[in-house]
């Protein structure tokens, strides 16, 4: 990748327009965001605003904290497992284990939380247009190819609101909603 | 997945608006083209039309023919070699093979093709909410869960006919622009 482009924090590494473009595996936008390393693969700029594709390259783990995106839809697919929490638009807490080649979507406004089964674990996730940069935003950009030895700290409280804010999620307390 | 909705040729299988689910590797709406299966694991219906996913599983074999989407991006995430070719926004041709974890973006208006290099290869697509279907109607429904072991003939020149005109897409003689 030609690095002549800006795109903010920890940006500048995707084309900001729509050209074609090539990534080998470990390329990309990346943030460090407590124990898990996010790689964007494609911004909103690519695509006129339409979708956004990034990995989240994670160890076992604890779980994410429940969220819900005002605006944003997402998916998961899983490379290589991850167990997504949700609760669908009856209400009804739905919890699936997702092994390689499983898929999980989660409209905009559905509370969702996600766990980390195994180290190693790999998961695509397309969104919205947008969302794909929340994770530079609430973490540390970082030109690492994996997920960090020892976990950074959590974010702190601002960076969690400013996050939110900007990308229009907004966090529950894990004992709020979903037992995870 | 309940099967309760429907969505056209060899459709029905997702949810048709955006509800939250989940499926295991294999499950979607799928349809052969030629020696390859394509699984749709989420449409425009479900997106409020702004992304689809699909998977390709194929065999090693000949390239598709060089093709370009007027209106649909589309990446390309590989999850087991895929070689793709384009002419770039300046004319210029790329060649670059891509391995599990490689990434490759083609916006509107690019002229691409691609040869799968390995048998039981797979790539994740996602394109502009619509393209997803282009395969359904290209191709032959099925509910296999793996690429046939014999190839289907090449679908008849109406096929490519409907399908072009109704995904926006136009194809190429392979001798017209890329040398694959």
């Amino acid at each position: 990748m030609t690095m002549e482009f800006t795109a903010g924090r920890g940006g500048g590494r995707l084309p900001g327009g729509p050209k074609p473009y090539f990534l080998s595996d470990g390329e990309g936008e990346k943030a460090i965001v407590i124990d898990s390393l996010f790689t964007v693969l494609l911004s909103a700029d690519e695509t006129d605003g339409q979708f956004g594709v990034f990995t989240m390259d994670g160890p076992k783990g604890d779980a994410i904290p429940p969220h819900s995106h005002g605006t944003h839809h997402e998916i998961f697919y899983v490379v290589r497992g991850v167990t997504v929490f949700l609760d669908d638009e009856d209400g009804k807490r739905q919890v699936r284990e997702l092994g390689p080649g499983d898929f999980g979507y989660v409209p905009a406004g559905i509370v969702h939380a996600y766990r980390v089964e195994e180290d190693h674990t790999r998961v695509l996730g397309v969104s919205t247009g947008g969302f794909e940069r929340f994770f530079q935003t609430l973490g540390e950009p970082t030109d690492a190819t994996t997920y960090p030895a020892t976990p950074l700290g959590l974010p702190g409280r601002e960076r969690f609101v400013e996050a939110g804010r900007r990308f229009d999620t907004t966090f529950l307390r894990p004992s709020a909603r979903l037992d995870v």
